[in-house]
């Protein structure tokens, strides 16, 4: 008995798997390029035993409390913390038996594949979490998680992580990228450059922030010329720490291209706080055209996450704050959202933007026909909710016959849940390899073809898209 | 031969068919819960036979009426009756032969699936309706008709239903539901409540709804207090006659939480017909939360069934009158709509909400990912142009990877066409067990757990999201 | 070894493919019939030997110079002129090899099945494209080409074309088509009336073109009556030359029904160059519905083509001109969009009209519900983007449940790429095999019936929709 099937997510009908297992399995030991993720760069500095089984699996991921918290389930008693300090479940077997009664909420979700997957293949697990083997299970991780094979390093080394990188505001002062360099460590952990919160208006204390931003950038003012010369200060630091690529979380895809009068006059205004919400919008989508210019300067990739609507429950952010898994997708545009960009630097060879969306309906209708004929454009994958076995399938499908392969940049894990990161690479290499299997099987591909391009997809692609 | 095959809508692939084939035989006898439909109460009431076949199957049933005409069949050359009472075909046999002459326009279309099952089923046909049987159908059927068995209270214990709900306006009197109490017969059929009358200032006699709702709601006077208070007496009748839920169709999900004076003032404008469209669009959105309110005070699971742009024929309006096969789908927001009700009482333990949609996009984009977050969130079934094997099939892909199976609530099979509801609910039946069987053979979920999960999906789930 | 598989897009279940196969091999050789497309009709006039392989398979196909200008190959290099004169490629062997080197990047699209079909089956290839055999090709096509079986006349009969449409401006004064019919050669070339130039106040020249298309239309002056007139009047030149549809390139589906008065005003505004942008739109909308007022006196069937963010690029349209790959699908509604017309004119026999779409998420919607009940609705096939193995199986998947088959209308190739034409319509007919097949063997149909709908699907529903 295990827990996971050895064809897992490979096609059902037998000829077609056969063409499948035999692709995946020249790439299953493949390293692990993770470009764009959000773990913790401190693991790899200090490189210190992680916590209990609860702290580990349950109250950090919002992709368990979410599921749980929707059938009933307190966000206190997974020990979530509270904005106002209260008082909430610090009893970590507590909180994981709460999580063991609850797995059956998980069946057919990719978080049953993932934590399945670290259970088995981590911590050797052979028997379904439950409430009968929920102390059994919890016992084994915590014992686990005291020995040195189990220590951020030597996790990376095990997992066989050529690149990874993190993801950090440009207020940051990188002192955990620094410290794993000065450590001598041969690990690869580079950072990527977030500015959210220098050139979202409605950030948090944005215009303190971008004071700091720019006294850290190397200005003595705030103009709009030296907050733009901070910028370029600041992502020339974040590349000698490795970065290669940018990261924009706006709430939509828009941008803009105003005249250089017309920009700092909404600056001005922006960062005065007077700006309405219109004006906001439109720094932001200012912003991203700015950002892009300076792509074409540096050569940083530039990677753009919109369509989120962030903390949707009023209750929630009040009583526990941001990233609660009330964030949820909404519809979004692309093309004439991109369009002020893309006429200004959109045929610049210098310059190369990563489009993800939470809305599957851009696919084939926007994604895939701007990228299938704009040099800059290329297509990350199937993001979040759709990090999936079904929403990875539907991205290739619909993508795929528009834009091909060579528009796509391989697989993210977009991850802050470390010991997931294995089971992610392989869910999206097990779906590329059904994928092509079921395309030779229907003589759309030779087997030669799909030998080469499941290597592409594996990390070729990701390596060339984010040049590392 | 026979109209139906005995393994129709399994999985093609033998391998995965022998798996849903095994789990379908589980349940394929397992009782029907009906929690949400429009069958008349009237025919449990007093159980008459029902009238001839083209009264049964064509002229009441907008399936098959609309498909007809959509090839050029004028409506009333099969009887559906106009508005001003001019003169439709009356003769039974001429319909159905018209119906049989165009039986080849369903062909793939679910309306096929429920005929034939019915035809098979019910009355023992083995060659398919077509222009040369079609009086071979009228006359067994009508002669069928005559007897006992077909009554609707034998045809309730032959098709093993459990309980089924018929949905009233708080208007009704709810006779037909008294009457079958007082006969002494044991099916179970409840009421449940539909305030569309008295909630939609569009309704026809929205204002005299009101005078007579709050009157049959023991209120003296029609201020808001009293409305809501009506509100109040009229779901604790309707819970007497056993509603344990409440329906409501609006054109949109939109909802508002206005302060108490607003809310007054508003409905004051409306009931006096001097509210513009924008303010009777409020007022719906208002009168989601409100009932929401209610419902954490009495317990009655609400739906919410939006996105039907009603009536779309001004024509067809003038000539038919309301439902006559031309309401369409439009594009539905849940995000940015739900979240005043949200706010306002989405963590309330006592709130159940399920959640309906036309538009397939919402299902991976906003449903899902607000029903696997939110306690008071259920996701209703594939609706309507829905409710159809790849309709559902495109449901269960697109939702269960973010909501799981226990954020989703069975089947409904939301009919006024009694003799399909066995076909319905069969379809649901075999659409689940080739989706559990396809998760079996690619690795995602044990057998052992299908077999419980087939259950679930079958009937478990019906009974508890609708306190039945 | 050959380029094509012989059982290519059909499915993979070897039961399932068994089935296809059969239904496929009923109608591989069955006559194209093309009501909708953009060959040169000057082509069929002239029967002129075709250029060099470049100016035939790359530098006139966008669908070809898109995806090599998504990886950066400038356009000027493929040959593609420029608006100013400029100098481009005009060595064809060199932007052979340069569309050879890069022949990797269509792996998986429709565009490598089109192109592999047309080398193998017309040239004879059984090698696939590449820098290696780059010369090989380009000298083989070269030589061929030259031969009077590449002729268009030759070709159509080795085609097996029964009857293709080309698309005309009502400017055209049809001298190709003239000449083909006083040629005496037997291909049925007819003509299709598309009046965009015309009905369009933001195409180039509008004024002016209105002015030209009075006169042509033999009228003495640009009355709105005139106008109208002078739309009857070609409308009929066209029906002789075989017309038997117009087509409607729309920016949206966007309709109007206003009265005459209101019209007229617009009109002279619009052709005043006075109108705002709201204005135009109103005018297009406006003119769907008097264009469909025609088609019920002369009985052209009405083509819709609404939905593309044309010349995307700015950049890419001053330097090279329209239609340069540039072309995006927007999201289109339908349902409030066409209420104007369909209660103007939906419920007349004489009426039909065609839709087709970019935004697939309005097959399921909102097209399959509107086409399922209205008599003049028909659904265009899967069009432009979406004309593709994934999009048709989308297409059918998403339309059939609720319009049914017989309101689809066969396969359209849209496309001036002439050696792609049996390549296309191959591809349509082996999706509707393997669909078919897969009903049948998830007892969703019968044998019989599927043997019946394969054909109805290949050619019958194109003659009577076409009315060929």
């Amino acid at each position: 008995m295990a827990l996971l099937n050895k064809d897992r997510l490979l096609p059902a009908d037998p000829g077609v798997r056969a063409l499948a297992r035999d692709l995946y399995d020249t790439i299953k030991d493949a390293p692990i390029i993770s470009p764009h993720g959000h773990t913790d760069p401190r693991w790899y500095a200090q490189n210190e035993a992680f916590p209990d089984p609860a702290q580990l699996f349950v109250t950090p991921d919002h992709y368990v409390f979410r599921m749980l918290h929707s059938q009933g389930v307190p966000l206190e008693a997974l020990g979530v913390p509270r904005v106002d300090g209260g008082e909430t479940e610090a009893d970590g077997r507590k909180i994981w038996r709460l999580f063991a009664e609850h797995y059956h909420l998980f069946r057919a979700t990719p978080s049953r594949i993932w934590l399945d997957h670290a259970f088995e293949t981590i911590f050797g697990f052979t028997e379904r979490l439950s409430a009968d083997t929920a102390d059994m299970y919890y016992d084994r991780i915590s014992e686990a998680l005291q020995r040195p094979e189990m220590r951020p390093r030597a996790l990376f080394e095990k997992f066989n992580i050529e690149v990874i990188a993190t993801t950090e505001s440009p207020l940051d002062d990188l002192k955990w990228h620094r410290m794993i360099r000065e450590s001598g460590w041969g690990g690869r952990v580079i950072t990527a450059y977030r500015p959210d919160p220098v050139v979202d208006p409605d950030f948090e204390g944005f215009a303190q922030n971008v004071e700091t931003f720019c006294q850290l950038g190397g200005q003595s003012g705030t103009s709009f010329a030296a907050y733009l010369d901070a910028h370029r200060d600041r992502r020339a630091y974040f590349a000698s720490f490795g970065a290669t690529s940018t990261d924009h979380g706006h709430p939509s895809a828009a941008t803009l291209n105003l005249d250089r009068a017309a920009v700092e006059a909404l600056y001005d205004k922006v960062l005065a706080g007077k700006a309405d919400a219109a004006e906001r919008e439109a720094f932001r989508a200012q912003m991203l055209t700015e950002m892009a210019k300076l792509s074409c300067e540096d050569g940083l990739v530039m990677q753009i996450h919109p369509g989120s609507s962030r903390n949707h429950s009023d209750p929630i952010l009040a009583r526990f704050g941001r990233d609660k898994g009330c964030d949820i997708p909404t519809r979004t545009d692309y093309v004439a959202a991109l369009k002020p960009l893309l006429d200004a630097v959109g045929q610049d060879p210098e310059l190369r933007v990563i489009l993800f969306t939470l809305d599957e309906t851009t696919y084939a209708r926007e994604l895939a026909p701007l990228a299938g004929v704009y040099p800059c454009l290329r297509l990350g994958p199937a993001w979040w909710f759709h990090d999936s076995f079904e929403g990875m399938w539907r991205y290739r499908e619909m993508t795929t016959e528009t834009a091909g392969f060579y528009n796509t940049v391989g697989f993210n894990d977009d991850t802050r849940a470390y010991l997931s990161i294995p089971a992610r690479h392989d869910v999206a290499r097990r779906v590329d390899a059904g994928f092509l299997a079921n395309l030779v099987a229907t003589g759309r591909l030779t087997e030669e073809e799909a030998s080469e391009v499941i290597h592409d997809l594996t990390h070729r692609l990701a390596r060339q898209a984010y040049k590392l």
